[in-house]
């Protein structure tokens, strides 16, 4: 891979802007691609993004914006893609150009609602980019805090060592920690799990259970999560490791996590439509929710899911939060 | 064991002042030694202990309270001791009758550091009292939230499963679930270690280090307390229960958490010293750095404990605290 190697967002939320931040400490342009006009305008003048991270500040010499997705999937070699994953299969089929022969990076949190895939495994399918071409990135890390450039570790995961480190060395600087995985399906599931807990976290903290409760349902919640993924692809990983565990505990316990307030609302006795529109903001475990329980239903291996189980009811079967945790408390350990 | 078992609390601080509160929803009466004839006249008088968790009411005709350890060790079958492990040697020294045929129950947190040894090997060693006598409480769970009657776990760990289950049962209640354990050495030393990571905690978090990190922190503590404890005690567990990895989340994540003030305070600037006198209150971790430190170096089997040998640099070596933190992050994962 050479050194001119050109890099790409695609999306202009919170994390899009945190990546492209990171990115511009180390490439001398990147290329971004966003669908509104008026934001793309913004940062051109103003030289951040209006609506999130605004106090990041971009050179807009080293930003490649447009509002068309060919012309910068067309302009990188990496295309890094930050769209909620809601919004990505409409958003992709915007997409009329051959990226057979790009690198792929999903930062997507969840999974593409329409197939049921996991955004790696849609880009396989439907595009044709080999396994080895496609990588996920892993937190722990808030976006919030890449913009105030506190430390923060990502894990780059990639079949294709050398590619994963590429990716990594230019996601690193003096904030950003990078690591390498080639569990690129354990960890994107738990990039996506990760979001679930955490609207399990802030239901708990709505109906009143405490800090002692929380550590009993993130305990279990990691106990659940290794089976899950374990069912899903069989390899030898450390769950405690920080792209699983660590991203799980800053999702679960931050009050920066969107999922962890719309969970916080439904438990305070907030409809999930109401708590959608006052929140105004995707909580990307609403949809995972449904993916996870899904996956298991469908799956011939399946497994225990008690959490899981007792959000996908809440949220898309109207059970009565009080009642689902009650029972959820005699099945957890 | 028969009903009539008569239990007994030694201690009167926040976690002992809880487990009294535990044992009365379940006894019709229970022993309770406290040092301080001016606590013991409190509490007879106002019915509730005056320095700690002071919402709880006593009935007091449940409460046999005494100031003479060897009346309240002759009066009961189990003895649970729930006196800082700085004090303990010290407390004990104070009996002098048999207690060899007893059941001893520890839930000190941390090591006697006149010995260094477990609490519950203080035991055996020091009283006669055979390991299958032995048991452990473990948590997750702050004192202030069983005051509250919030939902907590507990693991009551022992050798002989009987015995763990009848002080389980007693410890049992509505808002208390309990669950045991086998292994005994691996909870013990996981109550004293996750008080040393709560201090590394709030050290970071008074560096200003951010929830990323803490994140990450945390995941690297429970893959090095898994580490410590293997070497210690080599036998098939699971640290992602409760009783570890719960415990280790609600005393690192929590604002109760004395040990993480103290952190905090040392990764703000106070001394050693300043610190304790400021807090007037003992920071379980403070002893147990030493202690972990110790055991360790003095292992023929040793491991790698990064995070533990910063804390110690720091509170024993007079070491700079954003210089050890940092060459830290570089160690973590």
């Amino acid at each position: 891979m050479k050194d001119s190697t050109k890099y790409a967002v695609f999306g202009a939320g919170s994390w899009a802007t945190a990546i492209a931040k990171m990115l511009c400490e180390n490439q001398t342009e990147i290329g971004w691609y966003m669908r509104s006009k008026p934001v793309k305008e913004h940062i051109l003048k103003e030289q951040h993004n209006p609506s999130y991270l605004s106090s990041v500040e971009f050179n807009t010499e080293q930003l490649k914006l447009s509002n068309d997705i060919n012309e910068i999937a067309k302009y990188a070699d990496v295309l890094i893609f930050v769209i909620p994953s809601a919004f990505i299969y409409s958003e992709l089929q915007k997409l009329t150009i051959n990226i057979s022969n790009k690198i792929v990076v999903s930062a997507v949190k969840g999974i593409v609602p329409e197939t049921g895939l996991l955004v790696g495994e849609h880009f396989h399918n439907a595009y044709n980019i080999p396994f080895e071409n496609i990588a996920v990135i892993a937190g722990p890390c808030h976006a919030e805090e890449v913009a105030l450039e506190r430390l923060s570790y990502l894990t780059i995961s990639c079949a294709d060592a050398q590619k994963a480190k590429m990716i990594a060395q230019n996601l690193s600087s003096d904030y950003i920690k990078t690591k390498i995985s080639d569990d690129i399906i354990g960890t994107e599931y738990a990039v996506m799990l990760k979001n679930i807990y955490a609207i399990a976290a802030g239901i708990a903290h709505g109906l009143g259970y405490g800090d002692n409760f929380q550590s009993v349902l993130m305990s279990n919640a990691i106990r659940e999560m290794k089976r899950f993924i374990k069912k899903m692809h069989k390899m030898k990983r450390n769950i405690n490791n920080s792209a699983y565990l660590g991203d799980l505990l800053v999702t679960g316990y931050s009050v920066f996590s969107r999922n962890r307030m719309f969970g916080n609302m439904i438990g305070k006795g907030y409809t999930v439509k109401s708590a959608q529109m006052e929140m105004n903001m995707v909580a990307e475990g609403y949809y995972a929710a449904k993916s996870a329980f899904l996956l298991n239903k469908n799956n011939v291996k399946k497994t225990q899911l008690p959490i899981i189980n007792a959000v996908y009811s809440i949220l898309y079967e109207n059970k009565d939060p009080k009642k689902v945790f009650k029972k959820l408390t005699d099945k957890l350990d």
